[in-house]
């Protein structure tokens, strides 16, 4: 897609705030300054700990003294735009709360990982008259573990940030048009180009498909594989368990590192994109059906170099 | 286990010669002579040009001028320990031709990945009276390619190199004495802990139901994972194939790097252990099955923190 990176000197976008500063949110204010954002970044968490480490980091402004500087109504208020960085759940919920409270000049934007859902539950509340901004965006990038602490800047370097329409749009191809509608969606967007991340857009749905194939399916295998390789332990090779953890080489501890996200990362994800994963690991129970039935015969060699196709093409290794 | 390093200084193993100089078999030359072995290392290869690699490399010996000598069985004939380090199905051939030539005080050890298939074809050519000895090997070291270029004296540095019985041991555990029957095993066990490797003892048959959970099955996750990326991306995600490939992080790479192993690796694994690996794989679908039922239920939670609990006892994470 063309550029979305606009001329910064006069952008109308000065005030900034955060809310979950969590490891994405607080990545997020580091890159704003990183990037040279001047403008004030206001941040609130419902964990006070982990507002005072992204404070502590730079990530978010000092407090103000004035009384009230702290509360999340407050700070929306005086925002121009609203990044909204918790779990799914969260971002709905707030995305409700803001809705009545906002006026049709700001804008609310999101790193939420599930868009159809979003949409579904508050796309009419944004984006029609005399409502507020809502730009969908899901920052294709996170570690294995959260918090403020493993902040940083350059998280989003070389990493796809997906945009996607406020409204249904099918699985028809979506324009940059269709995205920025709001006034200050593209003043967002090439702040996100400067974060080094490659600004990508897809319609809702096709997103949770996409992002189920991609990212949800990958960690859920994990997850299987962890929890299974658990319960063999403990109960077949129970006598064995010394040699079974040892005889695990680098290619068990790569394809097992996601089994240690924690749930509260994913919980929401699960129950939200629900449909779009059920489908995928449907598709890889048939995959490995296909697989098991075929361990002696050619089917599997074409199975085999398929998968070699996949991985000569994957950009990144 | 108690250490089976032994006094080399009187050792008995004056020539090795090794069958197949890939990536471990080269391996294994050049961890030898790290580890001070001062005799002969002969080695044969039907690929030229990987004989001549190992050569070059100084992991086996400078081609000798005499007629013959690069023969594999004048080869065979002349060396204490015969190591086996091609595919399964090789090791198996060259497994019942040198039960007949070789003679009671040789020994010949491999470095199969699949144990009770080798038992049940040449199990009764070896160990019996007037019988050359055979000592099942299995380093769990390697790399997603294969070739004498890649050698490494540090492969088998922390890794385990397991060893199972000659003879059918069912389910039971076996000992030390079980393995080590012919007079050179305990010696050529010591050099593998010089090599830097962990030496773990199991039966034949748990040996291979070990390698399937440990090793085999996350390499069909990658390749089963591979392959349906790579058709949905020529099906279902064909316009959206830049995205699809870009959205993809850390998680993604890493889940689907196995699925560059070459066939040639894995061809053999999968129809000689077919029945481990296939009860393996089966029961990675009904763990699939059960989360996809349960993707908004708490046993989703069960089934994550059993995860969690694998990761965190798996060693060198």
């Amino acid at each position: 897609m063309q550029s979305v990176m606009t001329e910064q000197a006069g952008g109308a976008i000065r005030r900034i705030a955060i809310f979950g500063t969590g490891l994405i949110g607080t990545s997020v204010g580091l890159a704003l300054r990183k990037a040279g954002f001047a403008g004030a970044i206001l941040g609130w968490d419902p964990d006070a700990q982990a507002l005072a480490k992204a404070r502590e980091m730079g990530a978010i402004d000092p407090a103000s003294s004035s009384e009230g500087a702290n509360d999340p109504f407050i700070q929306a208020a005086a925002a121009n735009v609203i990044v909204l960085a918790g779990p799914v759940g969260g971002i709905c919920e707030w995305l409700q709360k803001l809705a009545v409270v906002l006026s049709p000049g700001q804008l609310v934007t999101d790193v939420g990982s599930v868009k159809g859902y979003l949409l579904d539950e508050v796309g009419g509340l944004y984006n029609g008259e005399n409502q507020p901004g809502y730009l969908p965006g899901h920052p294709m990038a996170g570690k294995e573990r959260g918090g403020a602490e493993l902040a940083d800047a350059e998280l989003f370097r070389d990493a796809a940030w997906l945009f996607t329409t406020p409204a249904a749009a099918g699985d028809k191809t979506i324009s940059f048009e269709d995205v920025a509608r709001h006034p200050l969606a593209a003043e967002w967007m090439g702040w996100v180009e400067k974060f080094g991340a490659n600004v990508l857009l897809l319609g809702p749905y096709r997103h949770d498909r996409l992002c189920a194939a991609v990212s949800h399916l990958p960690q859920m295998l994990a997850t299987a594989l962890s929890s299974l390789l658990e319960a063999q332990l403990e109960q077949e090779f129970a006598h064995e368990a010394a040699a079974f953890r040892a005889s695990g080489g680098k290619a068990l501890r790569e394809m097992t590192r996601l089994g240690a996200s924690p749930w509260s990362m994913w919980r929401d994800i699960a129950i939200t994109n629900e449909p779009a994963i059920g489908s995928m690991i449907h598709a890889m129970e048939q995959q490995l059906s296909h697989m098991r039935e075929n361990l002696r015969t050619h089917e599997l060699r074409t199975m085999w170099e398929q998968g070699n196709r996949f991985r000569e093409n994957l950009p990144g290794r």
